[in-house]
């Protein structure tokens, strides 16, 4: 850099003199530094990519070795294979008494969902919303109704890293009181300086050079290039490599599908939030539009009108959905489905279970009993695998 | 009542012209009528009497051949003899941002111990506030500081029936927010036409009459009469006679211990709040001052560092003690406690158990660890006490 302003700077007065040739020779001379400069660099690069080579190698054999170890003996893979969803009516939030208290019971919601590693949670819609999506009309905080848009989009917020919310989450009258929700804490809500093997970023709207990926904003101190070029403001899932050139200005790493940290790292990786039009069986239900290609192999029920919770054993699942009531409970959402012939809930589901047996208040509320539900589940869910050294 | 304001009426102008005998006349069947009214009131007395005393004869005569077949097989009995305390630091509070927020956080807790049919709640200072009764100074709602006192407050006003509350809970800034609480609804909050063995009520401010019981407010239509006399404003448990003289202006009752409700019908009936001044081993602390003769005879410890629920078992136990911390957890309650050597809280409980193994969030908060750890012993304890019908 000096260099080059020292090319810039106008020419001293002494060159009206003649004296042009030591000029010339320095000019020469740093011509030579660039050179080596740049050679330096070439080799610096050269030395990086071979040690990032190497880790990704020892990486890709670690997860093979992985792989072969858990086929022989069932223990060793630390990854979660199944999935967990929470569906539930966005009306559970017309239940609370002010804007303010609206917004903290979404935080429930949320924080409950989180404590138990859920990875999907949907709002479905009992009263005939028919909403599809957050990016539609509403009426705003504090308002009855339009209860599934706000409960999605406080869920959405929740879940995302804070250093990604304003680019995602601009203001809206909705998140008006988010200053009250609790933080869910979870692992990939990371702090500045926090090591991971994983993170949450957003690609910046930076060109990215030929050849090169894009450039990623992780919440860390340095940006993040990835192994892609892709569309800026894409919230993607980065996998950080394991060596790290600390002189570097940038980070390096590859972008990962959103369930790998859960897949192949064991981790706990937020959830995704999905809106449904109705409970059962129509398109764009709670249970056709699963985002797992096998749909949910598991389906729980709950109600005070269940059966006992401590007699009922899960059998291994892949995708389990356990489904809560607003208000008037579940055969009340029934009722609300149109399609849907079927009037005793228990029919719709594998199990239908009473969670709490011997409840000292007439009513649980849905916020309430998605933690106790939960709770008792946890270990049935457990027990369900009992080779996964992950669940125990 | 009409012939006294006849006796007392001046007489009738008429008098003065000499014509008495019609006047003493009427005296006489006046008196008469008086006589046969008491006779007959007497007869409907010594009637209800005799109902009363069969009705009397065939509860205590059902009462014995239950305690004679819980004897034999031990299953027909349906009352609870053990209890289930929780314990927490009023501190939790100060974790809420705003005063509706306290105020909801407290309902929240209340709530959480109800439906798991929790007995007592002792609220302890972890903080130096030294305080031993609700009746003390306060700042008042929103303000740090005073939050055991408050807790209780809100806590105690949520236990009281409605229909008591503007008795026992006059106008107070503690309490300022009570409109945003959700109610308990247990089994002891009575409509005023529910029909129930067990009420709670207040002894009125009505002298009873030689010889009779005083009157009680048990939030129906009718006031009841009671078997003793008791200082007015009394909160008690009256036990309701089995038949009861529909034409009478009373209900009639006797006066039984707050226990009773319990430990004969089996049902849950509400919790009493307890303020300690420390977790441990003073004067006063949750585990000296216990209102149960035998003290505690089971101590639970909850935190993120004790051992897995998953393998623990409880023991029976006549009274169950489960323990919370607050923001910092059981550790920074044991360090406010000068008295105590012990630093490990491990060392204090009979099981020191982490009830949400593979916790999904950094952090659970207070409010949510009693749903969820209640949840987790709840099916420890049915299974502690597996002859108790009324447990399963
Ligand atoms: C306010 S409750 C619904 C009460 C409604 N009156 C009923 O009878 O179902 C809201 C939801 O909480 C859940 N819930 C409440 N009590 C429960 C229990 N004992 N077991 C399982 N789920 C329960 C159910 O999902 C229920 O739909
Ligand atoms: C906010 S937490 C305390 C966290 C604190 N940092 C600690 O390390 O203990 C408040 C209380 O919730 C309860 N709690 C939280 N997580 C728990 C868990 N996994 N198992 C049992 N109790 C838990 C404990 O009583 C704890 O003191």
């Amino acid at each position: 850099m000096s260099t080059n302003s020292a090319e810039k700077r106008p020419k001293p007065a002494s060159s009206q003199f003649g004296d042009q040739i030591p000029w010339k020779k320095r000019k020469a001379e740093l011509k030579e530094k660039q050179k080596q400069w740049k050679k330096a660099k070439i080799i610096k690069q050269l030395e990086k990519q071979k040690r990032q080579e190497t880790a990704e190698r020892a990486e890709q054999e670690e997860s093979q070795s992985k792989k072969g170890s858990r086929k022989r003996t069932g223990t060793c893979f630390s990854g979660r294979a199944f999935t967990v969803s929470v569906a539930l009516p966005g009306s559970v939030l017309d239940n609370a008494q002010s804007p303010e208290l609206r917004t903290y019971l979404a935080g429930q919601i949320a924080r409950a969902c989180v404590v138990f590693n859920v990875d999907e949670i949907v709002v479905f819609d009992e009263q005939g919303e028919d909403v599809k999506s957050v990016e539609g009309e509403f009426k705003g905080v504090g308002k009855k109704g339009h209860a599934c848009i706000q409960l999605a989009r406080i869920l959405q917020y929740m879940e995302c890293p804070q250093y990604l919310r304003k680019w995602f989450f601009p203001v809206h009258k909705d998140l008006q009181y988010a200053g009250l929700l609790n933080p869910l804490d979870s692992p990939h809500h990371m702090r500045i300086d926090e090591e991971s093997e994983y993170r949450e970023g957003r690609v910046l709207n930076k060109p990215p050079k030929q050849g090169k990926g894009s450039l990623v904003n992780c919440g860390m101190r340095k940006d993040v290039r990835i192994d892609k070029q892709l569309q800026p403001d894409l919230r993607v899932t980065v996998k950080l490599s394991k060596t790290q050139n600390q002189e570097s200005r940038l980070y390096k790493g590859v972008v990962v599908a959103p369930h790998v940290p859960r897949t192949e790292g064991g981790l706990y990786w937020g959830y995704t939030v999905r809106l449904a039009s109705c409970l059962s069986i129509d398109a764009g239900s709670v249970f056709t539009e699963s985002p797992f290609k096998e749909g949910y192999d598991l389906t729980v029920g709950t109600s005070e009108r269940g059966s006992s919770v401590d007699q009922a054993t899960l059998s291994p699942f892949k995708h389990l959905l356990v489904v809560f009531g607003g208000l008037q409970g579940l055969e009340a959402s029934l009722d609300a489905d149109q399609n849907l012939d079927v009037t005793d809930p228990s029919d719709l589901f594998d199990l239908y279970l009473n969670t709490c047996p011997d409840q000292g208040s007439r009513t649980i509320r849905t916020e309430e009993a998605i933690l106790i539900s939960m709770a008792a589940l946890r270990q049935k869910i457990t027990a369900a695998f009992p080779d996964d050294s992950s669940s125990s």
